[in-house]
């Protein structure tokens, strides 16, 4: 049976070693990290993830400003903010919610926040300084999540196969990217593979760590995976519970229950990724804190 | 035996479609793509490839303006030149050629480049947008090349496996993102081996499209491809001429007479992606053209 690996768990410790530097630089500063999160409208899940995020800031000892919009903003108006934010010194980093209303660029939102202080890692500077190597930059919080996860699991990542399935701008090209660098979190062979492909058993068969990004409930099952693999599940499917079909479950992309008894390790949904990704932008937002100040 | 790809006969069709291209945008709007080239020093072979280059420009009516800088040039002196380029509304496209020498931060002057006239697609911005799959970007010349070659020789890319041997940002990083794009030029599902890789026969075995790029000769033999495979050899290795110790000899990254038994189609070298390189940056000089003059 497969170790499960705990991301609740192991995001808890990265946290409290998180608010150790927070405090400890707080001290010598005098000043503390801030992250602005920016929530255009009213989207239920947004409200929650925000709240969140907001809720990972103070436990953190991080400085909060939730900047709450009406849903009629206008995309000037929420240009306007953005311009404010990058100028503002205690704002280290900024996170504009997603999904934005139908009536703003998402792109030319994004597009302009500082690359400094885009924690999310979505400003095509940041990504495009992933891709070549340059650690000057933030990685995407998902995938950085994910790399962590693997490199926990797997001593040695060098020239280890890791299949993806998915190939999100959230997910699936940044852990290609990040991966593939030849350094000691990455070093491995790297297969992306999604729908296109005639048969992604054929692919994921051969990972050795197999990330699974597709959005979509039982892509891989039992058959599909490499006796040992360590298996990190990215999805998030919200289906009718199956004992009470009045409540409704979170289950991955992965058939947890059969995938389990092939692979040496694998991520619970929900418990694995999901708890690692606001611990990420937590660091983003602490490495920012320090780029910004000069105190790397 | 594998099918031979001519690069050299392609690339002067393509260079021709450019040629009439320019023209005829040259009667409408009565001004000409340009395109300046920077060399810093006197390096032979980054000589012979600015004048090529120059050559090219010439041939497509492009204005070519050449700028050769002493080796002394210091890095502030180089970044005021990119600056007057940047503001110069004849110029559509920058080039500096590389390596520049050791007493240059080549990063720092790549990332002056106005993202809009980066016709070689190093800047982060260009490749930022080319992995978010935003075709509003530049594509670097020699993966770009691949791409129009395999695109000739495949002719259903969708779910084709591609193998790409060698990860550097320059050819497999950039390949690896175009390729894996949801459109009709790409599509496949990508893996990327490199020296990090135990076994690379394994991986290169299973590539139905295979580009190996990775700058040392014999790299892939003919049992280290699949049958019926199409191969695109980047390598350009300068080896002793079998024949004449006093001459030299190029060879790329493929073992050219063994693997074309194998393959069903191949790229020489020289005359393969080669050729190909400059008719892309062409390519992206008259892009830029169209773009700044709202041509597109």
């Amino acid at each position: 049976m497969a170790e499960i690996i705990d991301g609740k768990k192991i995001a808890a410790e990265l946290r409290e070693e998180i608010r150790k530097e927070v405090a400890a630089l707080k001290e010598k500063t005098h000043i503390a990290p801030g992250l602005a999160v920016v929530l255009v409208g009213e989207d239920p899940a947004s409200q929650v993830y925000v709240r969140m995020k907001g809720k990972g800031c103070e436990e953190a000892g991080i400085a909060s400003f939730q900047h709450i919009l009406d849903p009629m903003t206008t995309e000037n108006e929420l240009l306007a903010l953005i311009d404010t934010l990058n100028n503002t010194k205690d704002v280290n980093g900024i996170l504009v919610q997603l999904p934005l209303p139908r009536h703003i660029n998402e792109e030319r939102v994004l597009n302009a926040i500082d690359p400094g202080k885009d924690v999310d890692g979505f400003h095509p500077v940041n990504v495009g300084k992933m891709v070549v190597g340059d650690e000057n930059c933030f990685y995407p919080c998902t995938p950085y999540g994910c790399q962590i996860l693997i490199s926990r699991y797997v001593k040695d990542l060098k020239g280890k196969h890791l299949v993806i399935v998915g190939r999100s701008n959230i997910v699936g090209k940044p852990l290609a990217n990040m991966m593939v660098q030849k350094n000691d979190r990455a070093n491995c062979v790297v297969t992306v593979c999604h729908t296109a492909a005639p048969d992604i058993g054929y692919f994921t068969k051969q990972g050795d760590i197999l990330v699974v990004a597709a959005g979509r409930q039982n892509v891989v099952t039992a058959d599909m995976v490499k006796p040992g693999a360590v298996v990190i599940d990215v999805g998030v499917n919200r289906i009718p519970h199956p004992d009470d079909p009045s409540k409704t479950k979170l289950v991955g992309d992965v058939d947890f229950e059969g995938v389990s008894k092939v692979a040496s390790a694998i991520t619970p949904v929900p418990g694995g990724v999901g708890p690692m990704t606001i611990t990420m932008l937590l660091q983003n937002t602490l490495k920012a804190f320090k780029i910004q100040n000069s105190l790397m």
